[in-house]
């Protein structure tokens, strides 16, 4: 495997994300241990740090310095965290593994995996309103904004809207699986590009506009691939079982329009995406390292 | 039944609370619509209310303009309706009945649960982010005690231990259930009082330690009673099994200290409390009232 921009990106950044993450956890020493155990576990135990990494891309594009972005790159972490351990639960996708690893609940107890995801999300708004170096109204906006992308009418309506499909066999077309994935992946993924801009009180519209036009465009490239390497992908790579959503008769970017568009559908998003960001210049080296390793990842 | 001071100050206040839970939560004709009918169905459905009548009753200690607590004082309403879908579902406390209603996963589904209690938390902190009339170091700093007291070293926390003891079977004494209630419904409680305090930045480290241990004295006292009320109490008027905690052999005050010790205890705290905002005045007759009315209640 050849080294990408992305990864070389990753590497610089990497050990941030990890020693806020490592902070923000209460220790295992403190009580209920098995419950920060459990954190612990399921937060620190790998995962690409797409979200946080986002964040310190925007944060070079909008020239912030990366300290101040420790937290709410990690925030956006710790809810895409939560998110994960409860959609795993078996009154929802029912999976035993996560990146190669038993899932929250089968590595603990579901009680625990349940208070462990309600935990995370409230770790994550703590971290926001207490990140230093920030202005309160910074923080305060932070807040909202992490709030609105997560909640009901964001990621967890996302989520509901999935099960809901699923459950009734619906069945969807191209425009309700869009409609899904924005929700579900996406508004968390913008979520992260916004991070950087709420500690930016000076951004100007125009760049408000062509970030978060950037972070719509890759969220669902993002979500695109995601379905293509499980048709293309290899298990052990991608750390699930490639083909379960055949298996499920999921509705998917292939399924529905054919694998060879699904990947011209991605490779648009992913220019659209470049495009937006073609104003920053040497500075929007990050993102466009961001977008075209998301569009080329084999897991 | 005779009106208490405590129904009078209810009903002074219980619009406002109806009213602004009412708008926070999103029309059952916003998608995913079965996900809102849930968060509505739980939190509209009744309730005591007594974590925003403190907020309430503090801001008159405080003379804070009512207005300006709308949010805080629902804010943490929502977190504890939150709580209690989760804490009941079938892998926690698995409730069937609340307030005399089924529970929010037997009204609707488990998976639905989960997230009605996931999104209902986000709203809370999004409720805090954008409160009107508040500064931004106020709300940030409602945010920050909001998230301190609900998470794994609060309220989560509390819950994850009791579910530990009960599990293992542990043999309580006083000091380990005190530790147990002092997180999983004492936190949330103080957080209640704090709301108003964190509204008025002048007011002064006395009467921030002594509204904090009134708090404090009174979350204890309406556990025990809770405790009491399961011994002494009718199911039609506490909406729940009384007698359960019997059956399922649950370490209670009455159980370890004996009832009318228990019921010396409540009093005990209960005297504390009234002692703590004595300062007050006139001003502190509806905490007064919230003190003696949690103290005598019969459900």
């Amino acid at each position: 495997m050849t080294e990408t921009n992305l990864d070389a990106f990753r590497s610089r950044y990497q050990a941030r994300v990890e020693n806020t993450l490592e902070q923000l956890l209460p220790s295992t020493s403190v009580e209920p241990a098995r419950l920060h155990e459990a954190l612990r576990y399921t937060v620190l135990g790998g995962g690409k740090r797409i979200r946080p990494l986002l964040t310190y891309a925007a944060g070079e594009a909008l020239a912030i310095d990366p300290e101040l972005l420790d937290r709410p790159a990690c925030a956006v972490e710790l809810i895409h965290a939560y998110s994960l351990i409860h959609d795993d639960l078996p009154a929802m996708d029912d999976d035993d593994l996560r990146r190669g690893q038993p899932t929250c609940h089968r590595a603990y107890d579901e009680a625990t995996a349940i208070l462990a995801g309600d935990a995370l999300q409230t770790i994550a708004f703590q971290a926001l309103a207490e990140a230093p170096g920030l202005s309160a109204a910074s923080r305060v906006g932070m807040v909202a904004a992490l709030a609105r992308a997560s909640g009901s009418r964001g990621m967890v309506g996302g989520q509901a809207l999935d099960l809901a499909a699923e459950g009734e066999g619906t069945q969807l077309d191209v425009a309700m699986l869009e409609h899904i994935h924005i929700h579900k992946t996406g508004a968390l993924i913008r979520a992260s590009v916004q991070m950087a801009l709420l500690a930016r009180s000076d951004a100007t519209d125009d760049q408000r506009e062509r970030l978060d036009r950037y972070a719509k465009c890759i969220g669902l490239a993002f979500q695109i691939q995601d379905d293509v390497l499980d048709v293309e992908g290899d298990t052990a790579l991608i750390g699930k079982t490639a083909g379960r959503d055949q298996v499920l008769e999921k509705a998917t970017y292939p399924s529905l329009v054919g694998l060879a568009q699904a990947k011209a559908m991605a490779r648009e998003l992913t220019d659209e995406a470049l495009s937006a960001i073609s104003i920053f210049g040497a500075r929007a080296a990050a993102l466009t390292a961001i977008a075209e390793g998301l569009s080329t990842r084999r897991s």
